[in-house]
């Protein structure tokens, strides 16, 4: 069984165990059954000494020279992380990137089912994602109560984040992640993670500007 | 004329830069002018002393006890972070994914535009998203070459996104935002980051775990 040596292990030393899993699951479906510290990270463009040091705040999983077992550190992995079994996660907002994340496949096998996606726009209501159908606004805190949902998504227009966000919080969700543009205002045992795209871009833009200037 | 005064700021610094304009563009919307670093950190989760650190990395742009003022800092970060002009993206994939974020508005005023969007399935090539039509693939060497791109966004399945960059790589990208669950092989010098919602489900995973067993 997996450990959890302490409680005391670093945020971002976490944040990278997905990315070792899901490295590790890319060998696995290529058929490969070991691999060295090195060549993960190689792959990831992360340093082999970092990587035994966060595997080691879980127990290692490994011994030095021999490399991981691919499977075994996967089903680990998993287990540290919660994600060898399934939680069920709500959407909200059922517009194009509400769509695009409910129908996307790539939540399969890694931990996480989409089985609620909410709307507030009656053309969108009722419609069919795949297996699931657009509920309405309305149904949202029986659905969040009655199901003890952890998780949800929010894929709403800028203005309407917070009054959601509000929302899903009062029906006791643990965790948020925000595709809209701004920072929501939660309290403070509420994870909420950011995901957009602009933020990477202007990052990067930095960096093109820097090479442009040295050229 | 912002500064730039040394190329050793670290990325985690320049990282944060987009949140604070993303907060200050905000705020100005609702007719703010002035803004202190303690109210900035409360509305973004950041320590109001780790604001000033890393705007005094690029000239402070305030002067203690009278706030940051907004339309100025908004002037200077955006000039700092390049994204004082537009630069033209080109978006391979034009699934759920990619259409999706074709089709999002929220790119405007912040310094990219969405120019092109290509995919190799029949019936989506000549599918229109707003204003952009979507092109083959086989086109996509020459448009990305000869409008000198310098970003693309990759939301391709994940067997075929390494092929993919590997194409853009040999047009002169200088950067890629990358859907696909894969991390890419890619020249020392090509920035690429990583959108994956599963990875930022899966950390937040981990702590879900811990409350519970709190309980």
């Amino acid at each position: 069984m997996a450990m959890k040596l302490s409680n005391d292990i670093p945020n971002i030393a976490v944040g990278r165990l997905p990315l070792y899993l899901r490295a590790l699951t890319h060998l696995k479906e290529q058929d490969r059954n070991i691999v060295s510290s090195r060549e993960l990270g190689k792959r990831l463009g992360i340093g082999s000494a970092q990587i035994r040091k966060d595997l080691c705040y879980f127990g290692g999983f490994g011994k030095q020279g021999t490399g991981y077992h691919i499977d075994f550190l996967i089903e680990q992995l998993k287990e540290v992380l919660q994600v060898d079994k399934e939680w069920q996660v709500a959407v909200i907002g059922a517009g194009n990137l509400g769509s695009a994340i409910s129908r996307y496949e790539g939540f399969v096998n890694r931990g996480f089912r989409i089985s609620w996606v909410f709307d507030n726009q009656p053309d969108c209501i009722g419609q069919e994602f795949g297996e699931i159908t657009v509920l309405s606004m309305d149904e949202l805190e029986a659905v969040l109560c009655q199901n003890h949902v952890q998780i949800v998504m929010i894929a709403v227009p800028v203005d309407q984040a917070q009054a959601v966000a509000d929302r899903a919080v009062v029906c006791g969700i643990c965790a948020i992640i925000n595709y809209a543009p701004i920072s929501l205002e939660v309290p403070d045992d509420i994870i909420v993670e950011y995901i957009d795209p602009i933020v990477h871009l202007q990052h990067m833009a930095y960096y093109l500007q820097n090479e442009k200037e040295v050229q």
